[in-house]
């Protein structure tokens, strides 16, 4: 065995484990202290420096671990796994390119307040210096996407790492912990499973206001639960409810609190804040433009109003309204009037309008909806009010690409809940390969394709930047109808059964079929 | 038009950009910047915030744009791009979750130290504060993979900060260069195409040694001039030539000078280089394991040995290889025998060996091979030693998931050579959707999917790590078999001709029938 050193400096021999049955390595005691602290499903595409941990999953019992062929998958499903499960998810992620390609979710995930424990292999410790091909600086790479970020030092050490990484995702609402492994820490031996300590509950604000106001809400304070308080509230003073644009869970449908959202247009998004005087803001941000647009307002809330911060995300805002509640005296809950169930179109064109109604009458009860829709989804949330109860999660971060690998993740929280994705069609081709995934794992998702074959935002946005009169090469950068994608092959080509459909009467059909038989099924929707 | 502040600070009002012939804005004086420094082609998957820089495309002449379904293909394209032009392209990525999606090869660009104009869209300078959804720190994100990264400030100085991001690209041999592009530097009247500073050459390093050595090369050196320049002090001193690993570009095939690599497998590369007692590096860097291995060395050189750096990667390897060949007064250069082509075979299973014959075969003259077949392809390179003189590209940093983008950048470069994409389909998987591009470019590459459903590299390196035994969760992570990828009804679902085959005469009449045909081909060959 070559262990001697190239400069002088004594190489340290680094026994070689195997199965017998001494002190357990670090990346065992690692497994551990995450199935301790709860975390029991492992999103992964790993590589060599995560052999290790793959190995220690054979000796540790109660960590199921979901394979990926694309790091943005995996980072997509730890993010819909925890917003379903209300609990983290580790992954387990290939260096510095590793961490890279599931930047774009983490970044949704960040942006959602999602807890993930997101574990990412390095070199050990003393290969680091010579630069080899994989080299990069993860840390640097980590942290503009993740609130917590830990490079593990040694194998003793990695447990209480792991414990610490925990803790840091599950500080309130929810953080994207980032632990960084090297090779070393999880071969040599290690020190066992480490305890995780509480969470450590967030500091509650103090109250404001009972003022005729906008209750904007986000996060914790817009699912269920924080609706019932808020409308207890809003009956007592007459103030309006709002969620935000993007949201990571509402709990919706017949029977519940009925809620709009800030619109996403730019123009539509000031109108709909115009004659607010207050707006109190309870697990939500201050609504902000998405982008820019030249002679508009990042900020849009009117002139001359004051916004009140109740309850930011990480803060505890069930408790911030029951006390709000409390303060203005505000009456017991009422059940919500259950409108009638819309009904199922029969005739028409297919469009944003048939397909919302068809969505409205058809969505099963208990179902999980994924929703990428962009453009073509503009009005789904107004028409599914009345359908049966269910939940919504959206794109938080805005960083397309969420939505087949949201759903994958949702669906193995969720085994007894069906799960459908709606999905816009150049979004979706970025994290495509993860319906390969769902069909690995047999996982009950229908994906609605909306196939309009164009970035058709940014037709809009082209003309809301001031780009006027675009030309061929402009509008050309958003068209993806050359060739055109067919969602049927590439579904096959994953192993996911898939049909187009062209008409209202056939996309029910196919819907009612992929809603009453069990695993992945596309549908590609021609608009 | 509500321009009105929120905090009693005065909003600039920013004029809506037209096509009336004022001043012409930041975005287009880029655009004319970029393209009087002879970047030509721009590679992207631009948002909202790029819609102004989009808009200039159609405004100036001499822009090539070409669009992705997802940023790694289009860093990958640039770095296939600019390997063989010789120049760097740029790209349009839409702020950080668009450059998240594009690091993985930016990484790849830099280890092989290609040029690249990497260009990123951000939120208006006065839009960052209010943190929107799609708010990151781009920097922070950028600066792993890129050598120079800049922020731009002012319209009026975009056109400068252009040329700069030009001539840090081009600094030699080849660097990423990150620009980052605030809507409203885009937007706002610019100060017209700003002129690129000519390339400071690199300083040549002394002279050393010209004793019997192995001459390790790498970059500039390990192509057709520099090996003709080492051939000629090998021949005069009896040293030994040896290439890296992994190679940014090398022409080779019958009538070039002859070249073997050092191999991946750690105890390969140990043995390699085992007898040699002074190793010159020429454009190469010190060997190193690939990873580091339980008990085994992270430097390969052996024990007592001295490595001398000749000319780094960053200096002008071939003025340093002619000052070498002068100081030891080598022999003028010879013409290189050349063997008989390589026959193809007849008959025989379908298997690494045989497919390596039939390459050797068939590679026709003044192709261009991308390799990225990982295990499958550690015999090619010396099967096709005597193939028609061809040039080879390879996966540089080991980020997997360069192949198909890097054949589609290099399609671009070369539209009249065929370009032969050898990939392995673990690796593939991560970036399939840059075949959509190829058929909507009708670019004439043909690509060989090595299918053999697993990640086979990590079965040995499972070993390699000293992880023993793995039981069936371990190996389940490196199984692609369930379902099976079938590769011809994804190809068919970007618009790529696709075919399976099984047996060598299939893959023979396959692989005839994509080379004598334009236009992009897949062929799936089951292993």
């Amino acid at each position: 065995m070559r262990v001697a050193s190239r400069d002088g400096r004594p190489v340290k021999e680094t026994p070689v484990t195997d199965e017998t049955p001494r002190a357990m390595n670090g990346a065992e005691s690692l497994v551990r202290t995450l199935v301790e602290g709860g975390v029991e499903v492992c999103f992964t595409n790993p590589g060599t420096s995560e052999m290790h941990f793959v190995a220690a999953l054979d000796r540790v019992e109660g960590m199921r671990c979901v394979l990926f062929l694309f790091e943005g998958g995996a980072t997509g499903a730890a993010d819909g796994y925890a917003r379903m499960a209300d609990k983290p998810a580790s992954t387990l992620l290939h260096l510095g390119p590793g961490l890279a390609n599931g930047l774009a979710n983490l970044h949704n995930a960040k942006k959602a307040r999602t807890p993930v424990v997101n574990i990412v292999g390095e070199h050990a410790t003393y290969h680091r210096e010579y630069n080899a091909p994989l080299t990069s600086d993860i840390e640097g790479l980590a942290r503009p996407m993740s609130s917590w970020v830990r490079t593990g030092m040694s194998a003793t050490e990695i447990g209480s790492d792991g414990a610490a990484a925990i803790a840091a995702a599950r500080t309130a609402p929810g953080q994207v912990a980032t632990l960084i492994l090297p090779a070393n820490t999880a071969w040599d031996p290690g020190a066992g499973p480490a305890p995780v300590p509480p969470m450590v509950a967030a500091a509650v604000t103090a109250l404001r206001s009972g003022e005729p106001v906008l209750l904007h809400l986000g996060d914790r304070a817009v699912r269920g639960e924080g609706r019932v308080l808020a409308d207890r509230i809003a009956r007592k003073t007459g103030a309006r409810l709002m969620a935000m644009t993007s949201n990571a869970r509402i709990d919706r449908g017949a029977g519940t609190v009925p809620i709009e959202r800030l619109p996403y247009p730019i123009d539509q998004g000031i109108a709909a804040l115009k004659d607010f005087r207050h707006i109190i803001l309870i697990g939500a941000t201050p609504p902000v433009g998405f982008f820019a647009y030249p002679g508009k307002p990042s900020l849009l809330a009117p002139e001359g109003s004051t916004t009140i911060s109740l309850a930011t995300p990480e803060e505890d805002q069930i408790d911030a309204l029951e006390r709000l509640a409390e303060a203005v005296a505000a009456p017991a809950a009422e059940p919500v009037a259950v409108g009638p169930r819309p009904k199922l179109p029969t005739s028409g064109p297919l469009d944003q309008d048939t397909i919302g109604q068809v969505l409205g009458a058809l969505i099963p009860e208990g179902a999980v909806i994924c929703d990428e829709s962009i453009t073509t989804g503009r009005n789904f949330f107004a028409l599914t009010r009345d359908a049966a109860p269910h939940t919504w999660l959206q794109l938080s971060g805005g960083s397309i690409g969420l939505g087949i690998p949201m759903a994958t993740g949702a669906a193995v929280a969720c085994p007894d809940r069906k799960v459908i994705n709606l999905q816009a069609d150049g979004s979706g081709l970025y994290t495509v390969q993860a319906l390969w995934t769902q069909a690995r794992e047999h996982l009950d998702v229908v994906t609605l394709v909306w196939s309009n074959r164009s970035y058709a935002i940014l037709r809009a946005e082209l003309t809301n930047v001031g780009a006027l009169n675009p030309g061929p090469k402009a509008l050309g950068m958003l068209s993806l109808d050359d060739p055109a994608v067919d969602w049927v092959s590439l579904a096959r080509g994953f192993g996911v059964a898939g049909r187009r459909v062209e008409t209202l009467p056939d996309f029910i059909e196919a819907f009612q079929h992929g809603l009453a038989n069990k695993g992945p099924h596309l549908i590609e929707v021609a608009l």
